[in-house]
């Protein structure tokens, strides 16, 4: 067995993205070791991983691939950083399709000059937050751009999972009548990103919601099997998710305001800043509809995880053949919940 | 079936990243209008592709999975653009390993500003590439970033295949005695960078390499079933490849100076700037080790492939305990091919 490469560097250079031996000690001293209890590629210097098929499948099963560049900024926040958000947005993208994660890769474009101390913080986070969700980054890629051409770090994960045969969400499979379930509370991961950049005037104690969300959305499944869809609610928020699923499943979704959850620090930044919690990013909530007869198990079920205890129905899918969203508000009226144009906030995730 | 969005902007703006309308946009008239033909993921609405896996997999077959980001400076050049260098990059890396791609991700991180012309024709090149190489994108990702956060455009390509039983190529597979093929001319791709960055004196008629690689290694895999291991020469180029192979398969390197291709321009700009073409990256060149008795039968096979009509054999393993790579020069006497410690070229992918 060969020894691992040493770094030696402070910073990070041009050497270290040419695929010399300068990469392999960035490699090698800063991903590998931060990987070695959670399992990464055994050989590093395969380009690829390998995985064995059969052990993984069985008749009718189907492999589900996402894959999410994250350019968060900052890199560390209350809560999370770019890595635990790299592999929790890429489990979150299979398991709201109700695959099982099996795998993941991770490729980082550094930017000339960030500290290699940075990068293992980020490194030691990302294999932690592996390890939680009980998946394995089994493959990346290392580049390395000048000073200026590009922002510190950006990671792009992907991922690869199993689709049990008979489980077949979709963002298009809502009917009238069936039941909206909210996990969380609405807006945490953008508030905390807000209140990172430390522009605010005041100071806000929320922390991201940022978490793999494999385990609640396996107990919302056997709860309610006959779930329609789950989609976790990142760029654009809750607002987002309920128009998607509108326009796709061609019908309308009516919801009650007040029963969706919204930490009162988080509403009242909102309220501060002239924005609608409904439409800040989460990253470690999910929006599922659910058949009108189970869904008051799956709730149960969701409540009863740690990631869901604020959990809640929040409205009905309708017949609207506008496909409009709209919410009733406290005082007995009723608005239009538009969909998004843009997030509120640029490069929270 | 719904209209597809058009996007009436000129330039990428920060809300086309925003997870909204504006994105949905983007994605559909730049990105999924590329691919129409190629078929793209069908419903842009979801978060990631599901993939049949009975169809595609036999009992003691094993997943590839591979990941490349791609910062290439500049977007377009002589042979080829970052669009088609996503798709051969991450192709190819799939390739030597023995699998048969089935399926491309494609993440990208756009900087505010980028003119959508601009992103079209890179969609279009991803497009007709993933034709080419036989190859589907089925999930992506949008990313758009402040003007000076990024440098114009960054390409992140992750791909599944399958590598059929029996098949296993490895770095470390190397024995003495066995030869050492290279497919096409060493450095084409580096030196195609280097003209197109448009700041040498002199004008270098020379195209990237570029290219999907699939065709030429089952050619290989199929006149020599034995084949070591193959590995496509990029960052680094032949000579960090004969180096790597050396350390993981603890051996010794030999070759002739004079049996390696290299085209007399792109000798010519190394001599003028101090370069070694053994140095200088590739994007559609190989490096496969053939156990003797298969290598005759495997040079006819790939020089039989328009992909590589000027391989030769270049060299033999030996049984060097120091794992040195050694050249012969025209002049009689050898010299020591030492690791790179980074590319002479930066964001040359």
């Amino acid at each position: 067995m060969t020894a691992r490469r040493r770094l030696s560097a402070a910073t990070v250079t041009l050497a270290h993205g040419g695929g010399g031996t300068a990469m392999r000690d960035l490699v090698e001293d800063v991903f590998l070791a931060a990987f070695d209890d959670a399992g990464a590629v055994p050989a590093a210097a395969e380009d690829q991983a390998r995985l064995p098929l059969a052990d993984l499948v069985a008749r009718g099963d189907r492999l589900a691939f996402t894959t999410d560049s994250f350019v968060v900024d900052p890199l560390f926040f209350p809560g999370g950083d770019i890595g635990r958000l790299a592999v929790c947005g890429t489990v979150n993208d299979l398991a709201v399709g109700g695959a099982v994660p099996v795998a993941l890769s991770c490729a980082v474009v550094i930017e000339e000059g960030l500290p290699v101390e940075t990068l293992r913080r980020v490194a030691a986070s990302l294999a932690a937050t592996a390890r939680e969700a009980g998946v394995r980054v089994v493959t990346g890629d290392t580049k390395v751009v000048a000073r200026g051409a590009c922002d510190k770090l950006f990671i792009t994960t992907s991922g690869v999972g199993v689709i049990r045969a008979g489980l077949n969400p979709g963002i298009d499979r809502a009917r009238p009548g069936d039941r909206v379930l909210v996990s969380g509370h609405s807006g945490d991961h953008g508030a905390a990103i807000l209140a990172a950049r430390g522009e605010l005037a005041v100071s806000v104690p929320v922390d991201s919601d940022c978490a793999p969300l494999t385990g609640v959305i396996t107990a919302l499944l056997e709860a309610a099997p006959g779930t329609r869809l789950i989609r976790d609610a990142t760029r654009g928020g809750v607002a987002a998710v309920l128009n998607e699923l509108a326009e796709a499943s061609r019908a309308g979704v009516r919801v009650v305001e007040e029963s969706i959850p919204v930490r009162p620090e988080v509403r009242g930044l909102c309220d501060l800043l002239g924005l609608d919690p409904l439409y800040l990013g989460n990253e470690g909530v999910i929006v599922a509809v659910l058949p009108p007869d189970q869904a008051e198990a799956g709730l149960a079920a969701v409540r009863a995880h740690p990631l869901g205890r604020a959990a809640a129905l929040v409205g009905t899918v309708t017949d609207d053949p506008r496909m409009r969203v709209v919410m009733e508000t406290p005082f007995g009226g009723t608005r239009l919940v538009d969909r998004p144009v843009g997030d509120p906030l640029p490069r929270i995730c």
